[in-house]
């Protein structure tokens, strides 16, 4: 299966690499590829700079992935890009979003009276960008049909470890996990930096 | 001050990017750079191609970065390389390396009867590169002067955490910790994929 990864300027850098890692370390089963609206060097405010390719290439629809970040803020009044991530994630067989992501996502209103969350610390603003959806205000991460949504930054990790567990099994994202020598919350509904 | 994090072919994403997520966040204190030897792209094997200054052009000696991933087991017989990273080491104010990046450290000698950790999954492997390193076999980072060596890729980010904490207070680092919603290994010495 293809990670087919959403690249933006501003992008938050773990919300992308984490994922990344745990999926490039079943890199016999996931290829990874990163792709931004028009291709090339995609940068962020940490001074990080990474190729992409356009998005019109991207042909798999298998797993789309989209990262939050302060890009986010100016994305998602963004329609040519809204429009594409409808698109691309009527099509995919799984869509993950992480932290503010899934502001990018609630736009394309495909989450309407789906469950979900996000950052616990930009809360207000992601709710405000998708009224109908069914927010979660404690959790990890948060699974509903094929859409799977996670809390702020580090949580991504827990999150992509929990759909691989759902896939392939938990012993599978446990192993992953021992790899990289992660603390794994293998538990969704646990999550301390709950609000409300 | 500069953080300068060295790049090479297939080193691993999380080493990098946990790290820098991390002095992103204080992106006003921290600025942070990519450098490999000849400058351009790097990739790895999780599909990653980051843009890269030439090493020559690393004129700040604030914060060094070596992280870890496959490349290092090249790497480490590359002795234009190990010169140029024990020439940039005696010079910066602070060494950091994360998982198998302990190696490169260690094969420049500047790690000789200090302590050091590395990752518990490669551990022999990493020992083998420099016999004269105390080596802890239980410890998530440790400390011996300016250098920090961490565990297996994801304590690069609690280390990170334990550097900031080190050098600007415990709540300086736990206020990061709690932006990206990461539960941070705070001490140090509990490590629960210690080996031995």
């Amino acid at each position: 299966m293809e990670i087919s990864v959403l690249l933006f300027n501003d992008f938050e850098t773990l919300d992308v690499f984490g994922p990344v890692e745990i999926f490039g370390r079943r890199n016999n089963h996931y290829s990874i590829k990163f792709y931004s609206m028009e291709g090339g060097q995609i940068t962020n405010n940490h001074g990080v700079s990474v190729f992409t390719l356009p998005i019109n290439q991207l042909l798999a629809h298998d797993v789309f992935l989209i990262p939050g970040g302060y890009g986010t803020r100016i994305e998602v009044d963004n329609l040519v890009l809204i429009n594409k991530i409808k698109e691309i994630s009527t099509l995919a067989k799984f869509v993950l979003t992480v932290c503010t992501g899934t502001a990018l996502l609630a736009k394309t209103g495909l989450l309407d009276f789906k469950n979900a969350t996000t950052n616990k610390r930009a809360f207000e603003w992601v709710v405000s960008t998708g009224k109908n959806v069914i927010w979660n205000k404690k959790a990890r991460w948060v699974v509903d049909g094929k859409f799977y949504t996670s809390s702020g930054v580090s949580a991504g990790m827990d999150m992509a470890l929990g759909f691989l567990s759902d896939l392939h099994g938990k012993d599978f994202a446990r192993n992953i996990a021992f790899e990289i020598e992660f603390n794994w919350s293998e538990d969704s509904t646990l999550d301390s930096f709950a609000i409300g």
